[in-house]
C-alpha cells in the first residue's frame, strides 16, 4: 500500500485561507511518501486562477479547497483527478464549470460535524434543563444558592422523547448521545427507510462516534409536508425537537405557528399521562433546538410559541435573520438561547477534514469509490 | 404475584419529610393491591418516636423514610420486617439500635443519583469545553459574537481520556456518556477487577442506563493510597479526573498538590503526543470534576492548581469548606465552575426512590434477596 506506482507523480495542492500548524499534514505524508504537497495560503472571495500561479493549478492532480465560492475551472487544471473541499456541502458551487461541465469527482467533508454539534446541542439541553444560567449567576453573586435551587424543577433526560428531524452524521450522533442519557430517539426523514440496509449512512463519520447502522431510533418516520411533519409531531408527542435539516424549498418555514400549535396539544395534560404528572410540576412542554438553517423556523411563529410559553424553551444556533440585530426581539425571548452559528466550530475541525481527504487519497490509489462524493443528479 | 398470602396483612409506612402527589404511590398499589400504606409528614430532625404515634409503629411491618439521622428503635416496631431509606447512603446511620443490635434488613435507595449527576457532569464539561459563559454574556449583550468565539480553541471529546475515581452507579452512568461522545473511560476502584464478573454491579439501576456490565472501560485500575493514584494519573494521563469516590480516612485529602503536580506533569507536551498539537493550541491540561466530597480535595492545593494553570479548571459540586462562605477566593478563582452540592437534585428522585422500595417488596414477598441491602460488616 502507498509503494504502487500510481501516486509516484501526483501533486496535492492544498489551498487554504488560514494557516495551520504543518504537522497536520504528517499522517497524508507517512501514508503517502512520494506525494508531492504544495500548500498556500489564498483569497477564497477571489476566483483560484488569480490566486494561485498557473503551472502550480496545471501540475495539480487533487486539490483541496477551503472554500464555499470557487471551484478551479477545468481548463486550468488538465491533469486534475479530485477536488476536495473542507466544506460540509456543496450547495453554493452547483454553478461552477467543474460541475456543469464535467464529471470529474467532487468530495465534500461532510460528516465532521457531528461530535461539535451535537456536543452543542447536549451543552444546549442541559443549560436549560439543569437551570445552568441561576447557577452560573449565583456563582458570580458567591451566593450558596442550594435551598432556591433544589426546589426549581429540574428534570434529567431518561425516557424523555428526543425527534430527530433529519437522521444523518449530526443527527445520528446526537441520536446517539440521547440514547446514552436514557432518552428515546425518532427519526425522521424525508424518505422511507424500512429495511435495516437503508436505515446505514456510509458517508465519513469522525471513528467511534454517529451511528451508521441506524440502530438507536426507537421509532423511524418520514415525510416532507407540513401535513407529514404534523402528524409525526402527533404521534410521537416529542420532549425535544432537533432541526437538523437542509434548508429547501419544502423546508423553508417548516416550523410556522400551526406547528408549534400541533407539538404543544401533543403534549397537553389530555393527551399524555406520565409517572412524573402531579400537582406539584409543570406540564409537559417541547424544547426547540434549530442547529440547521435560521429559516426553516418563522421567528415570528417562534416569538409567539415562547411568549405564550406552547414550548418550554428554544436552543438556537442559527436565526433568521442573521446576524442577529442587536435590536431584534428574539434576543430576550422568554426561555430563548442563542449562539452565533458556531456550534460546528473546533480545533478538530481541519484535521478531520484532512482525515477525510487522506481516506479519498487511498481510494483514489485503490481505485474503490470514494467517500462523500458529490452527486450531480442529487445536488448533494 | 401480588396475591400470595404474605401481603395480606402487612403495613406500609411512608415517613416523609416533604409533600408529594398522591399518584406517586398508584405503582405501588397496583402491585400490591392488599397492602395498608400510611404516609406521613415528619420532623426528621427528632427521634421517630416523638413524630409518629406508637401505634402506627408497632403495626408497621415495612417502613419507608427520608432520613439520614434517625431509625425506629428496635424495641418500637415490633413487626417490622424492613426498613428502607430514600437516601443514597447508609453512612450517617450505622450507631443507631437498629444497626446495632438487629439482624434487619435496611436497604438504600443507592443508583437512583445516576441520571441527574451524570447530566451535572456533562453540562459543566460542556460549559467549559464550549466556553458557554461567553455565549451567555453575548447574548445578554445582544452581540453576535461569531468572530471572537470561533478563535477560541473550544474542543469536543473524541478521544478524550477520562478517568473515573469510583466506578460506581454514578461513575457508571458517567462512563457510559462518555463512552456515547466518543471518549475512553479509564475506572479506578478500590479493589481489583479482574474478570467479567467482578466489574459488574447489580445494586439498583434507572432503566436504560449504566453500566451493570462493567463494559464501558478501556482499562480498570485499582489502588487506595496516594502513590496507587498518582501511578494511574501518570499511566492514563486523563484529559478528565471525576471524583465519584466515598468519603473516608483514606480519601481525605486524596488529591493535593503532588496529585495535580503529577497529573500536570503527565500530560506536558514532552510526554504526550497528539494529533491536535500545534504551534496555535494550548497544551493539553486536565479538567477535574467532583461530584462527591469537598474534602477529598486540599482546597489550597486546588486553589494553587487553578491560579498556575496546573489544569484546565474544574466543576465542583460539593466543597470545602460547605456551604462556601461568600467571602472564600475559591469563588472567583480561574477557570471553576461551582453549584452548591445539588447535582443530585431533580424531579425524578421521590419516583425512583418509591421504584426501589416496590422491587424491594416484591423480592420480600418472594423470599429473595433484597437490593441495595445495607451489609454492616462492610459498612455500605
Amino acid at each position: 500500500m502507498g509503494e504502487a506506482g500510481i501516486f509516484q507523480n501526483e501533486h496535492l495542492l492544498i489551498l487554504r485561507r488560514m494557516n495551520w500548524p504543518d504537522s497536520w499534514l504528517d499522517h497524508i505524508r507517512r501514508r503517502f511518501p512520494r506525494l508531492e504537497i504544495t500548500s498556500l495560503d489564498i483569497d477564497t472571495s477571489k476566483p483560484l486562477e488569480e490566486n494561485v500561479p498557473k503551472d502550480i493549478l496545471e501540475r495539480a492532480t487533487v486539490i483541496a479547497l477551503m472554500t464555499q465560492r470557487h471551484l478551479p475551472l477545468p481548463e486550468s487544471v488538465p491533469n486534475i483527478k479530485l477536488v476536495h473541499t473542507f466544506s460540509a456541502g456543496a450547495d453554493g458551487l452547483i454553478n461552477e464549470p467543474y460541475i456543469k461541465n464535467t464529471d470529474l469527482p467532487l468530495t465534500t467533508s461532510s460528516g465532521i460535524h457531528g461530535p461539535p454539534i451535537s456536543e452543542w446541542v447536549l451543552l444546549n439541553w442541559l443549560v436549560s434543563s439543569k437551570h445552568y444560567n441561576s447557577l452560573y449567576e449565583g456563582q458570580k453573586r458567591h451566593e450558596w444558592i442550594s435551598r432556591q435551587y433544589v426546589q426549581v424543577t429540574q428534570s434529567d433526560h431518561v425516557g424523555k422523547r428526543v425527534a430527530i428531524l433529519g437522521y444523518g452524521s449530526i443527527g445520528r450522533q446526537i441520536g446517539r448521545i440521547a440514547v446514552s442519557l436514557g432518552a428515546k430517539v425518532y427519526a425522521y426523514t424525508a424518505s422511507a427507510h424500512e429495511t435495516p440496509e437503508s436505515r446505514e449512512d456510509r458517508g465519513y463519520i469522525v471513528p467511534g462516534t454517529g451511528d451508521s447502522d441506524g440502530i438507536f431510533p426507537v421509532e423511524w418516520h418520514h415525510g416532507t409536508s407540513k401535513d407529514d411533519l404534523r402528524r409525526f409531531l402527533r404521534e410521537t408527542k416529542p420532549d425535544h425537537v432537533v432541526i437538523s435539516l437542509p434548508l429547501t424549498t419544502a423546508t423553508y418555514h417548516l416550523f410556522d405557528s400551526e406547528e408549534f400549535e400541533v407539538w404543544s396539544d401533543a403534549l397537553s395534560p389530555s393527551t399524555i399521562s406520565s409517572a412524573n404528572e402531579g400537582e406539584k410540576f409543570p406540564p409537559r412542554k417541547g424544547f426547540l433546538t434549530n442547529i440547521s438553517r435560521g429559516k426553516i423556523v418563522n421567528t415570528d411563529a417562534l416569538l409567539t410559541a415562547l411568549e405564550k410559553e406552547q414550548i418550554r424553551g428554544a436552543a438556537l444556533d442559527v436565526t433568521d435573520p442573521e446576524p442577529l440585530p442587536a435590536d431584534h426581539p428574539l434576543w430576550d425571548a422568554k426561555n430563548v438561547q442563542i449562539s452565533p452559528h458556531i456550534s460546528w466550530s473546533g480545533q478538530e475541525y481541519f484535521v478531520r477534514a484532512l482525515d477525510v481527504l487522506k481516506i479519498n487519497l487511498e481510494k483514489l490509489e485503490r481505485g474503490e469509490e470514494l467517500v462523500n462524493l458529490f452527486h450531480r443528479r442529487r445536488g448533494y
